[in-house]
Order: C-alpha cells, then sequence, then structure tokens
C-alpha cells in the first residue's frame, strides 16, 4: 500500500522546497531514548513554514510515502520512529520555532510546532504569565510533539494535561489542505472538536503546525516541601489534607518510593537526596498561592497536621530557591537513573486515585510469580499517575533479562487493566502499545477510531503503526 | 435516504422495547424554547437502560429512521426538533436519571444522561463536593444534552465548560455498539478522543448515555458584589484587577448593559434591583476563596482599588446569603426578560477577551443601517462570551419586525468573523446555525468534519440537519 521514499520521491521534493528544508546529518532521527530498534530515514525534510509542511504532505500523498511527524524525538513510546515496513520521509518541525505572538491581557501565547517547551515557557514569563506544561525533557521537546501526544508532566494536578492548555490550532491535515484554528476564543462551540482530535493522535490524523496556548497568571508564592509518608495510602491522605490546607493551590504532588534515591546514589551521587537513608515511600509538594499566603507556613501547617495524624514522620521544608530546586532536581534526575540502570520493562499507567494503593500492595506479588525484580515506583500522585518500572537485581544486567519484557509488560498491564486504569497515561500508545491497546481497548472505540483514521487519512500516509496497528 | 417513522417500524420497535418506553403524550417535544417551527414527530421513546438506547438505534438504522436525541429540551438552537424531512424518532433519555456512583476521595461522579443539572449539583453537595455547570435551564437540563452541547453556563471562567468537567463517557454509537468509556481517570492517552467528539457533536455523531464528571471542593467563602462600572473597558480592566486582588477565586464574572434591568422593569418588575436607575454598565463578581479569606473584604478592597482608577462609581457587596441571591436572581432573570420582550436575533458569541470592547463601540454603528433596535448585550466577560440580543424599540412587537431576523444576524455574524470571534460560545450549532457555520467555518475543518460523520453515522440517522446541513 505505501511506497519507500525514492530517488525520484526526493527529487520531487527537492523541485518544490527550498534547499534549506533537506537535513543532511540525519543519524539523530533515527533514535529513541529509550534506545531499542533504530527507525528507517528516506529523508529527512524540515520545512520553513506551514506552506511548506502543506507541500511535502501533498507530496507524499501522490506518492503514497509515509510521514513520520518529528517534534523534539524524546517521546518514549517510538511514535517518532518508524523500523518496519517501508521506508518513510521524516517531516521535523525544527525549523518553526518562532512565538507568533502573546496576548498577555488574554492569557493567550501562539507557539509554533518547532518551539521548544522551555522556550514556550520563557516567553510566557516575559510577559509576566506561566506556561504550566513541565516535564523532565522540556529542553528538547517541541510543542508540535507534546501536543500531538497531549503530554502530562508534573503541573497536571493544578493545571491539565497539554490538551487542557490548547485553545486553538493550526494544522496541515492529510490531504495537504490546511487548516487555520488557531481562534484564541475561551468558548467556541462552532462543530466538531477538531483541536482535541489531533491532540493526542499522535501524528496520525494530520501535522499540528502552530498553536493557541493558555498562559496563566504566575503564582505570586511559591513553596516545596518533601515529607516521609508511613504509605501510599498515608500519601493519599497527604493530598486530601492538603486540598483542605492549601486549597486550590497545589501546583504538584509526586509520590517517590525508596528505589528512586536508591537508583540515584548509584548512579549519579552528585545528586542531593533530602534524607540520608532513602524512606521507604515520600512524596515532593509544590504550592502555588496567591499574594499574601506564605507557603512555608501552609507547608508547615500541613506537616503538623499530618503528622498528628502518624502519616508522615519527617519532612523539609525549602527554605530557598536553591533548596527548592534541589528537591526538584532529585526529583527529576530520577528518570536519568532509570536510564543508567537499564528497565526490563517501563510502565506509564494511570489508575482511579483510591486505589492506587492497592495496586501497589498488589502488583510485587505478581511480578514475583515472573522472576527477581526492583521496582521502582514513582510519579504524579494527584493525577493517579505512576511509573511502574521493573529492573533486574542489582548486579544484573539490563540485556540478561530483557527477554523477560514481554511477560512482564503483559503481567502488568493486565493488572492495570483490572483495575479499571490506563496503560497509558502521559506518554502515549506509540508502536510499542499499539498491540496492546487492541488487546484491552473498548472494541466499539476502537471500531470507531479506525473508522476515524481511514476516513481523514484515507491513504494510510501519516504516522503508520503508531496508535493503530498495520493492517494485514 | 431516509424513512419517515411506519407503523410497521413502530411494531418493530414496540417488539422490542418494553411498554414503559413508549410516550403517549409527545406533544411537549416538538416545541423549543425560543419558539419557531415545531419538530415532527414519528414516535417518542424513552428507554430504560443502556441497552435499550442500543436496540433502538439498532432498529432505526435497519429502517433508515432519522433519530433525535432528547435531554431537557432546553436548547436554543434548534438541534433537539427536526421540523422538515421525514418524520423521525425522538429518543428521550428521561427515564435514565440515575446517579450510578460518587467517588468522593476521587472528586468524580457518575451521572447517567438522563440525570438533571439540578439534581447532579445536589449529588455533590450530598457528598460535600461542588459540580460546578450551572446556568438559566439547570432545573430541567440534562446532563447528556449539556455534553451533546458543550454547554457553559456562569461558572466557565474558573472551572471549564462542560467538556472539561467530563473524565468519561458511556455512549451508543450510530451503528447501535456501545461504547464503555466511564473511565475515572485524569489521565488516560489511549488513542483518540473519541469523549471530546461526542461532547459537542449535539447528537450526530452517537447518544450519550452516561459520564464520569470531575467534582470539586466547594469553596470555603463565597462572596458576590454588583458594581456600576464606566464602560466595557473599564470591566475588562476590573477582570483583571480581580485577578490580580481574589487570584483563582474568581468564579464568575458576567456584564449586564442596562437593557438588562429596564427589560426587567418592563416585564418583571418584581426582581429586585441593585441600583434604582439602571447603570449603563455593571458588572456581577462572585468569589469562592479558601478558608481562612474573606470575600467581602476582598471585594472591599477590589472596589476600593478600582475607584482610585475611576473603573468604577458605585457598587454593593452582598451583606447575606439572600442579598446574593438576589443579585443572582437579577442575572439570571435577563434571560426570562428577553423571551418576554421578544427578540427579532438572539447571538451567542464569543470574541477574543482583549477586543471586546471594540466590538461593543461598533456593533450598534452597524445594525443602525438595518434599523431601529434596542440591544440588549450581557454575558460572560470573563470568558469573552457575549449575549448579544437584538429587539424592536420599545411599543413595537417581535412579529412586526421578525422579517429582518436574517439581515440582523448576517450583520452581527459578518461582525464577528471580522473580529476573528465565534458565531456560537455555548449554545451549539444545532439547526439554527447549520447554514452559517458553512459560511463562516473553516472549510478544512469543514471537510473533517463532514468525513467523520460519514465514518460513524454512514447512513446519516443521527440527528440529520444538526451541526451539518442535510445533503442536497
Amino acid at each position: 500500500m505505501h511506497n519507500s521514499v525514492t530517488d525520484a520521491f526526493a527529487e520531487t521534493l527537492r523541485s518544490r522546497l527550498p534547499q534549506a528544508a533537506f537535513k543532511d546529518d540525519t543519524a539523530q532521527y533515527a533514535e529513541t531514548p529509550r534506545g531499542g530498534k533504530p527507525g528507517q530515514i528516506g529523508l529527512v525534510v524540515a520545512p520553513g513554514s506551514t506552506e511548506e509542511v502543506a507541500e511535502t504532505i501533498r507530496a507524499a500523498a501522490e506518492a503514497r510515502v509515509p510521514v513520520i511527524p518529528y517534534g523534539g524525538g524524546t517521546g518514549l513510546v517510538t511514535g517518532q520512529v518508524m523500523p518496519d515496513g517501508p521506508v518513510p520521509l521524516v517531516l521535523s518541525l525544527e525549523r518553526m520555532t518562532k512565538i507568533r505572538a502573546t496576548y498577555a491581557a488574554e492569557n493567550v501565547l501562539v507557539a509554533e510546532a518547532g518551539a521548544i517547551l522551555v522556550d514556550v515557557q520563557a516567553a510566557a514569563e516575559a510577559a509576566d504569565r506561566l506556561f504550566p506544561l513541565s516535564l523532565g525533557s522540556e529542553g528538547s521537546a517541541r510543542m508540535g510533539g507534546l501536543l500531538g501526544t497531549n503530554a502530562g508532566g508534573v503541573n497536571v494536578l493544578r493545571y491539565g494535561n497539554a490538551r487542557d492548555l490548547c485553545l486553538g490550532l493550526e494544522a496541515v491535515l492529510p490531504d495537504g489542505s490546511v487548516w487555520h484554528g488557531l481562534k484564541r476564543l475561551r468558548k467556541d462551540n462552532t462543530g466538531y472538536d477538531l483541536r482535541n482530535l489531533l491532540i493526542g493522535a499522535e501524528g496520525t490524523l494530520g501535522v499540528i503546525t502552530a498553536a493557541a496556548l493558555r498562559l496563566f497568571p504566575r503564582p505570586a508564592e511559591t513553596g516545596t516541601a518533601v515529607m516521609v509518608v508511613r504509605d501510599p495510602d498515608a500519601a493519599l491522605d497527604l493530598l486530601a489534607l492538603a486540598g483542605d490546607i492549601a486549597g486550590s493551590g497545589i501546583n504538584a504532588f509526586e509520590l517517590i518510593s525508596g528505589m528512586g534515591p536508591t537508583f540515584l546514589s548509584e548512579t549519579i551521587p552528585d545528586v542531593r537526596l533530602p534524607f540520608p537513608d532513602p524512606p521507604e515511600w515520600m512524596v515532593l509538594i509544590d504550592l502555588g498561592l496567591d499574594a499574601g499566603r506564605d507557603p512555608a507556613e501552609t507547608l508547615e501547617t500541613l506537616f503538623m497536621a499530618a503528622h498528628e495524624r502518624e502519616l508522615v514522620s519527617d519532612g523539609l521544608i525549602a527554605q530557598s530557591e536553591q533548596q527548592r530546586a534541589e528537591f526538584w532536581r532529585m526529583r527529576e534526575a530520577i528518570p536519568e537513573a532509570n536510564k543508567l540502570i537499564g528497565a526490563i520493562s517501563s510502565h506509564d499507567i494511570s489508575l482511579p486515585i483510591s486505589r492506587i494503593p492497592e495496586f501497589i500492595r498488589t502488583a510485587p506479588g505478581v511480578l514475583e510469580k515472573l522472576g527477581d525484580y526492583r521496582i521502582n515506583c514513582f510519579g504524579h500522585l494527584g493525577d493517579g499517575n505512576l511509573h511502574y518500572n521493573v529492573y533486574p537485581p542489582k548486579g544484573q544486567s539490563r540485556d540478561s533479562r530483557i527477554a523477560e519484557k514481554g511477560d512482564v509488560q503483559r503481567a502488568v498491564h493486565d493488572l492495570v487493566d483490572s483495575f479499571d486504569g490506563s496503560i497509558s497515561a502521559e506518554h502515549g500508545i506509540g508502536r510499542l502499545k499499539a498491540e496492546d491497546l487492541q488487546r484491552y481497548g473498548d472494541p466499539a472505540k476502537l471500531a470507531a477510531m479506525r473508522a476515524i483514521k481511514d476516513a481523514l487519512d484515507p491513504l494510510g500516509i501519516m504516522n503508520p503503526g503508531a496508535v493503530l496497528p498495520l493492517r494485514d
């Protein structure tokens, strides 16, 4: 059904796009952060404008060449590389990085899809506003990919996913037409919600080229604490208590198991740990409060109330911006440590929030039947989102146990499914989980997804094999 | 392409659904709140379960009979009646009114589509939680219709539209399959966003049968004020100032032109007005604050700061729950007064927030060229959403001027379009604005919408003619 990129196709594209759009050094586009089989690359183009993106898609449609939309390359589910099948065209948004406009009074900013997240955050800050999307890869992740995968991160509890931060889109649809949907309106009930359909579709229904994004007032006062909690039940009770005491001011509420600091000690020992002996469970709480409220005092009140209820046994409240940054550095270095340790299988799951402790109690027993593992469980407790990653015991290499990956993933996802959870909370489906989505997904929804894909991309050229498996 | 309901079809349905599902008295299903040509009714069924809804849809698909999903009948854009074409089946959700479950610790409630909004609000309150969707028709509007039209209301500024309050859906798709999507997860990136596609599709892509809804903590302290503002520019400045002073605690920020109280005096004189002479512009501000903050004091501070900047000239802060209710009663009686006066044309529009004053200054001059009108402009300023309604001068009847409706609507919508606004902010498209959507909508989006409709509802039986016009 599809054709590989050929010399003739490359010639056609060269006749339609300026020379600057063609990338010579293409090796980096074949790799993903978690390794695995590299992607095939027929050609990498980086259009300089929406019209050039449209031109590219039209050429690919004429030639039936698969197109892989490419942002910062930070995706964790192999949505940005195509290791098998016909050799695709990689369409990188890296040259479309403009902040097209900032409307501070409206709390709106319009960014092109290639804008890097930290640059969008900085543009918001320059207008005395906050763009709250924040995650480990923010120094390289680009807005198009963040929206295409509906990225999450640490501030979802308060501000929502990427989806919730987007008011409007401009996108090139699979037929090469351009949807001019960059309205910066809070309310717009004019027909089907194409915006939310493209967000999270991982480039399979079109290429996002720009977005109107929501900004927020910068919280007047911020504060951060780490607290040692008795167990995940206590962490949940602490979250509820924090809601009572800090109201709507909780930016982030992160659960960290003892394996996180243990891995950090083993791999990145210069990361400062708040407690000398890694506690079995701790939480990181980040507050952003209105003017006139004192975060340190609020966190102190919270700690005292939690201590009285025997939820927490120890805690530290950041006394400076530097200490605050250290707490966060500890949290954000965990994925780096994980990578250095080398997981057999990593799972980005979500659960009904009240069932998280039960899941955490149950899962180790299920995995024990398969072998001996180290489990690093951490994540965004306030969103019901855990990163539940499984490693070999200390001293064993990832490679020596990688054959168990399939069984481990299946066991974890089966358990998640039985808890009415999700096998993809914030990373997306990509190619890594496309089969699992078929297994665990609702049949009526899967049929509707296939019908939508066939309707909007009848040639199937947009990121084939991501989200929905290739047809036989 | 479609068939009217026949006796044979009615027989088929009677053989598949229990007797209780058939409504004898069907006249009410033909009328809409704003009058106009009544709908045709072949048969009204009110299934008692999701499976009965699916059975109904399957029967309609077999017979190619159009189906009109029917909630509380409060829609303002004629989405719930079909005045022309084949005689449809009306599918009322009125017998599916259960609150299936409440998860207070997770801030989630699962309601059936027929649940009336006030009952959902009450169920949330019984769990010491808030379901913040609130609008004039909340005593009869049902959840399925509210989600189907992505309803707005007075608390969107803080809590979002109906869309933002829904975590999961159960729905019957046009082929009669049931999508079991009632997950109560905050993060779930498993494939295309079918939830947001059905929300706002106005029953044209399936029938919502139940929803998992987001709840919130009840604000500890509430307070309300009305303030006389110099003009819409001053109202916008006051909104920004309120953000600085009250932080994230602003529930609602409503703009009311002098025509509102004038209409109330003329039609519902027992509604208490806060100021004896209707001011040209006033705003109603509603706050919900965390524990320990005093809303009256905050509103006082806001008024003083605004007075110093010459934004406001007079103001009242509610001193009791009764006075608070009176302020709100004034706001919510305006649509009732409008109905008694009788509009030539009503417009539910949204605009980039910072351009609202300019729009309000410009529009009367445009309308002046068409005739002599009274304009009642009011709405949810914080969301950029105005209700811009046009009436004959005092003493003239609606009927004597109704012939101008098309020209007036066109003039207002043309102006909205030139301001990069939306011709439907919170009411939807229905049949009333289906042609205007074709006129003002983005061509690529319209083509995508048509492709999605054809893919999910190839027989075109679901609410034909709503959102997308019937094909020739």
